[in-house]
C-alpha cells in the first residue's frame, strides 16, 4: 500500500542481513522505519508490538529465523541456535497461531538441512511465506468485496462495514484480511463507509483509521461501546473483523472485544464475518473456548496511554496509578454459532463448511 | 462518603446563596470543590459533566433553580426568569429522565407561589430531593446488598461484581445506585470482588475505581472490551449497573456499552441487575430504543485524553487528529428482555413488574 504516495509493504528484507519493518508503535502519529539486524531484536519487536497482527507476525517469525540462520556458521553444529530462535518466538505471543505455524514449518525444511545451506533456505523460505501472504490477503478482498458489492447493490445506499482493531495492511505483509475486501470494494467503485472501533486498550483502531485515511474509504471513528447501539439503529450493514485462530469448527479467536460485537450482530441480524487467511486456521483445537491460550497482556496498556502533546509531541499519560489491579486479556473466542461466514483464500465459507475448503489441512492436523 | 477521612456528599448548599460540588472532571488525579453561585454555572457544570450521575444532575438542577430564585425580586413578576433556568436545564443534557423530572418538580411548586416566596421554598425542596436521593439510594443498596449477600451464601466464594460507568456515590448525592448495593454488602462483610469497566470515552470507571479504593472494596480495572470474555469463563457473577432513564416496560437506557454487556450476561446466565431510583422511570415511554433521546457528545471526548504527565500533572494528549470523523453516542438502551432485574427503593422486580412497585406513577404518568 502506498504511504505519502510511496508504496509499501509492512516487512522487507534487505540484503538477506536485515528486514525493516513500519513501527507501528509510533503510528498513527509518526511514520518511522526500523531495520533489525538480529533476531532477537525481531523478537523484541513482536512482543511490544511493534510488529503486530497475526499473518505478519507468522511472517516477522520467519524473517527471525532466517536472520539466526545468517550466524549458523558460528555455532555448534547442532540444532541448538535453531532450537533457541524458534523456541524464542513461540514464546514471544502466544495466541495468533501464524507463529506456530511460521516458527513449524521453517523449523521442519531447516532442521532436514545441512547448516551450510540454511541461511540460503531460510531466506528463500521467508520471502515466500511473506509473499504467500500477500496473494492469500488478495484472494481473500476478492472474495470479500464481491460481498460488499453485493449488499450494495441490494439496498442501493453505501455499505456501513464495523470493524474491530486493525485486520488491515499492515497486520499483514499487504492488503490485509478484512481490510483487504474494503480497499478491493473501494478500488471496484461501491460506496462504502466503516465504523472503525477504537480498539482498546492497544487503541488500533487508530491504526486502522490512518491506513483507510490513507486509502480514501470514508470512516468514522467509534469508541468500543457504542457498535451494539449502532447495530439497534441500523446503523451497520455488516461486521468485518480479522482473526489471530480459528478452530476447524469456525469459532474466532480475535482481539479482545470481537465477541461482543458478534453477539449485537446476531441480536440486530447483522452479517458477521470473519477473514481467515488458512495459516490462521489451528486444526488440532477442538474447544477453542477452553483451549486458546489467551495472553495476559501488561497493565501499563490500560493505565498509560500514548497521544500527541499541545506541542504536537508523541507523549504518554497515566490514567491509572501503578497501584490499580488491572486485568488486560488481549484476545477473546467468537463461537461458531455467532459467525455468518468466514472468508478464506478459497472462498467465503459458513463455520462449519470450513473443513470442506481444506481437505487437505483438516484430514491432517 | 469519605473522602480522606472527611464525609462529604456530592453535592450541597452553602448558605442558601450557592451550592458546592466535587468537580469530577478533576478526579480521579485531584479531589477539588467548587462552589456554584449563578445558575448558569450550574448548568454550565452539568454540560461539562463537572456534575454528572443522572439522579446527582436532577438534584443539581433543583439548586440551580433555587440559585435562579434568589433574584427573583430582581426579575419581572412573571415566570420568565424560572422558565428560563428551567428550559436552559432540560437542554443541558438530554438523556436522563432525572432532570426532566427534578425540573418539572420544582417548576410546578414554584410556579404556583407568589415570588417573594420563591427563593425559600425552593431551597427547601431542592434540600428534600437531595435527602430523598439519599434515602432511595440507601433502601436500593438494602435490597442489593441482600441479592450480594445470596449470591455468596451460594457459592461460598467472594462475588464478582462487574459494572459499567460509575453509578457510585459521586453519580448520586451520595451511596450511589448500583454501587451502594455493594458498600452496604461489603460493609456487612460479604466478600466481594467489583470488575471495573473503563468506559470509554470518558473513563468514568476510573470513578469508580476511585471511590472503591477509598471505600476498600478490590476491585480490579478492565477495557470495556473484556467484560464479554470474562463472562465466558465464568468469572462475574452478576453485573449491576445504573440507569438514565428505564421505561415502564423496564427498558434500560444507561451509559453507551451497557447493552453489550447484558447481552454478554445472557449468553452466560449471568443475572443482570440495573439499579433503579424511581425519579429514574420515565412512564411516559412506550418504546424506549426509539424514543429516548441519545445524546451525541462532542468528537473530543474519543479523541482526547486526560491523565497524569511524569511530572505528575494533569494534562491531556490528542489521540487522533481534529479532521478523523468520531461518533459520540453517550447511552444505549438494554431491552427489558435481558435485564434479570430491576433493584428500586422499593425492592427488586423483574421488569414486567415494575408498574406494580409503583402504581401511583405508572397509572398516571
Amino acid at each position: 500500500m502506498n504511504v505519502h504516495g510511496v508504496a509499501y509493504r509492512s516487512i522487507w528484507p534487505i540484503e538477506r542481513r536485515a528486514v525493516g519493518i513500519i513501527d507501528q508503535t509510533r503510528l498513527p502519529y509518526e511514520f518511522r522505519t526500523l531495520e533489525l539486524a538480529d533476531w532477537r531484536d525481531v523478537v523484541a519487536a513482536i512482543a511490544s508490538m511493534q510488529l503486530r497482527g497475526a499473518p505478519l507476525i507468522g511472517v516477522a517469525a520467519a524473517y527471525a529465523i532466517a536472520l539466526a540462520m545468517n550466524r549458523e556458521p558460528d555455532q555448534r553444529p547442532d540444532n541448538s541456535a535453531l532450537d533457541l530462535v524458534c523456541r524464542e518466538l513461540l514464546a514471544s505471543r502466544p495466541t495468533a497461531v501464524n507463529l506456530r505455524w511460521a516458527v513449524q514449518r521453517m523449523r521442519s525444511l531447516l532442521g532436514a538441512l545441512p547448516h551450510g545451506a540454511r541461511a540460503a533456505s531460510a531466506w528463500r523460505e521467508a520471502d515466500a511465506i511473506a509473499q504467500q501472504d500477500v496473494e492469500i490477503n488478495r484472494a481473500i478482498g476478492s472474495y470479500g468485496s464481491a460481498l460488499l458489492a453485493q449488499l450494495y447493490a441490494r439496498t442501493g445506499r453505501p455499505v456501513n462495514v464495523l470493524t474491530h482493531c486493525n485486520a488491515g495492511w499492515i497486520a499483514t505483509v499487504d492488503y490485509g484480511t478484512a481490510l483487504s475486501s474494503v480497499y478491493l470494494a473501494h478500488d471496484a467503485g461501491v460506496p462504502l463507509h466503516v465504523w472503525v472501533d477504537e480498539t482498546r486498550p492497544r487503541n488500533q483502531g487508530l491504526l486502522t483509521a490512518w491506513e483507510l485515511a490513507g486509502h480514501g474509504v470514508p470512516h468514522t471513528l467509534i469508541a468500543d461501546n457504542a457498535g451494539g447501539h449502532l447495530m439497534q439503529h441500523d446503523r451497520v450493514d455488516i461486521v468485518m473483523v480479522g482473526a489471530d485462530r480459528v478452530s476447524g469448527a469456525g469459532d474466532v479467536c480475535n482481539k479482545i472485544g470481537t465477541y461482543l460485537k458478534a453477539l449485537a450482530a446476531r441480536e440486530s441480524s447483522v452479517p458477521f464475518y470473519a477473514a481467515v487467511p488458512s495459516p490462521t486456521i489451528d486444526w488440532q483445537l477442538r474447544d477453542a473456548l477452553r483451549e486458546v491460550p489467551i495472553e495476559e497482556r501488561a497493565a501499563s496498556e490500560l493505565r498509560i496511554v500514548q497521544g500527541l502533546d499541545a506541542d504536537g509531541r508523541r507523549t504518554s499519560v497515566e490514567l491509572a496509578p501503578p497501584e490499580l489491579s488491572v486485568a488486560n486479556p488481549a484476545f477473546d473466542v467468537t463461537p461458531a454459532r455467532l459467525v455468518t461466514g468466514l472468508i478464506t483464500e478459497r472462498g467465503i465459507v459458513r463455520p462449519a463448511e470450513l473443513a470442506t475448503l481444506f481437505p487437505e489441512a483438516s484430514a491432517n492436523p
